[in-house]
């Protein structure tokens, strides 16, 4: 109904983010991602649903890529945190179940095929997909791969390229339409673990 | 030079495949990529630049996909080869450096990408991507694990898993680009040996 009646447009505090437009363009954003995926994702029609003005969007988040890569953060921060079960392996196990399952059951989740598909053509999506998707998104992947090392069931100097083996399992399962059967992870895992 | 000027109209014979046909329909294909990449691929414009009969191409392969894996299989199996070095590491940081030169120097390698993101929207390239690419394009691949396992370096039930964590290496390294640098090769690789 929100996309039948556009709200009244809100104002811009200048560059200093408006929390309440934010909250709202983000809101319509995943609204958007629900009913239409990647693919009928665009700026102009979030700023449509949510009242703000384009300007201020674009200033926010200049691509697609990015306002796409801001929704997902946010859905997942909600939807997959990173227990400290003890071990590699049962936290490796546990979030990588959790991220298949938003990936499966998130409309955000699912559409992070599409930023892929949208990086192996444009210049700007594969921007995002580099510098701010495995940016800040690695995180708390990273944080299990640290505590490990800080645990010393790894050494410190393959922190990194496990994680990239681990995020190369994820991709290549999802990209494949490989998410639903969760018994290939703890195989998988435990070789990424040893 | 083809493109401006058609040769003329190859005869079909049946359901039996025209080795004559096929070679102008792959040559044509592979020139088409060279030119558009796979965004700018069609089985309708190779039919043309290889005065092939639409329905005889497509009774061969059925989509543009499909179409592409057999360009890419052809132009693979001539520049990457799985030699046999002797032991797993040193088979398998070969064969990855070769692959990742044939994706940043050939025309049909480097359209991987674009297989890859199509798959993302559509079910035939999903299809083709998991049935056709997946299968026996990793048979070289498969032979280095199997190889392996038969060497007593790794376990045979750990094969599959082996060879999808290797896969999804590289797929990761290439959807990203990031397959330039090869030094990240040996480490990775000897995460995967172990």
């Amino acid at each position: 109904m929100a996309a039948a009646q556009p709200p009244a447009r809100r104002a811009s505090i200048g560059a200093r983010r408006n929390p309440d437009t934010e909250a709202a363009v983000l809101a319509a954003a995943r609204s958007l991602l629900v009913e239409r995926g990647y693919a009928g994702f665009s700026i102009d029609e979030v700023a449509r649903r949510a009242g703000a003005g384009k300007p201020t969007i674009y200033r926010w988040w200049s691509t697609k890529a990015d306002l796409f890569v801001a929704v997902y953060s946010a859905e997942k921060a909600a939807a997959v945190v990173a227990a400290d079960l003890g071990d590699l392996r049962s936290d490796l196990i546990r979030y990588t179940i959790d991220l298949w399952r938003f990936w499966r059951g998130n409309p955000a989740g699912s559409a992070f095929r599409g930023l892929v598909a949208e990086a192996q053509g444009g210049a700007a999506a594969l921007d995002a997909l580099r510098h701010k998707f495995l940016g800040a998104r690695l995180e708390a992947a990273r944080a299990i791969f640290v505590r490990a090392a800080l645990r010393g069931e790894i050494a410190e100097s393959e922190v990194e390229d496990r994680l990239a083996l681990w995020v190369g399992f994820n991709w290549f399962q999802s990209l494949t339409e490989q998410i639903d059967d969760e018994s290939v992870i703890a195989r998988r895992v435990d070789l990424l673990c040893r």
